[in-house]
This record gives C-alpha cells, sequence and structure tokens, in this order.
C-alpha cells in the first residue's frame, strides 16, 4: 500500500518539479507538454508508456494532436504519493 | 476544405458503425476500448496513431490504464466530417 504524500512533502515535491502543477481537485499532478506535431507527440507518449509499464505506474493521459496532458495520481492511494513524484521526475528527465 | 457532414450523411454513417456514439454537444464521434491491460491498451493506440498519421486526420483522446476514449471531429469542418467516418472505419477495422 503506497501513502499519500503529506502537505508538506507535496510541497517540497512540487517546488523540485518546476513544469508540473497541483491539481487540488483531483489531489493530483498536472503538466501539458507541447510538441512540433502529432508525430512528435506520439513519440514522446510512447517513451512515457515505456516508464509507466516499467514503474508499473501509470499515467492519466489525453492527446490533441501536437499537445499531451498529463495527470498523475495514485488509486491505490486516494491521491497523490511518491509514484507520481518518482514518474513525473522520469517524465521529465526525457528532456522534451 | 472538408465539409460537415448533414443530418442524414451522419445517420447513415453511425448506423454502419455500430460501436460509435454521437456527442451532439461536439459534433463528434465517439467511443471507448477497453483492454486486458495498460501494455494492451498501447498497443492499440499506437496502431491508431499510425493509421492517423497515414490519413492526415488525429483523433483527440485519452487513456487511464487499460481504456482508451477516442473522440473524432474535424476542426477545419467545424464538426463531424467524412474524414472521421473514415478514421473510424479503419479504427473499427483493427478489430480491438
Amino acid at each position: 500500500m503506497v501513502e499519500k504524500l503529506s502537505t508538506a512533502a507535496r510541497q517540497e515535491a512540487l517546488a523540485e518539479l518546476g513544469g508540473w502543477s497541483y491539481d487540488a481537485d483531483a489531489d493530483a499532478l498536472v503538466r501539458e507538454y507541447k510538441f512540433r506535431d502529432f508525430s512528435a507527440a506520439f513519440a514522446f507518449m510512447t517513451r512515457v508508456a515505456l516508464l509507466a509499464e516499467k514503474a508499473g505506474h501509470h499515467p492519466d493521459w489525453s492527446n490533441v494532436y501536437n499537445t499531451v496532458s498529463i495527470r498523475l495520481s495514485t488509486h491505490d492511494a486516494g491521491g497523490l504519493s511518491e509514484k507520481d513524484v518518482d514518474l513525473a521526475r522520469r517524465i521529465d528527465a526525457l528532456g522534451a
């Protein structure tokens, strides 16, 4: 069982993860990525899919042409957990 | 410039496309697909991405673990067009 992050831990994680925002209603990390076109956006999605599958933790996400919107939250924890922060870090490390 | 489908053409297309519904607010075709797991869902998304790129027409879509939700509409036409019906047919032809 994964624990939900404390408010302090969440604030620390958000300070570290520059490009991500906190969606308080969903208790989730959210970020939107823009690319040159659909091909570039889907290439990024494929890399994120591989990261997610490896981590055993998957995003709620959507795509419209060159835009990919990612929402990270942990169902088992009922909100944001360290798993989300880890996955956000790994996605950022792709350098998209 | 692609033309928006007439009401009659839309109704005919919907009768043919068994699994798709019509979202009147968005003037779009919508369908949800369920898979065994994330890996199977993303494999399907990859095939749809290739179809979409080949067609030069892309879905608005989202994914949560084993569920893929697809919305087809044509921005240039201001709603549903033959391009959407064609892409829906091709997606169904994947036999997912």
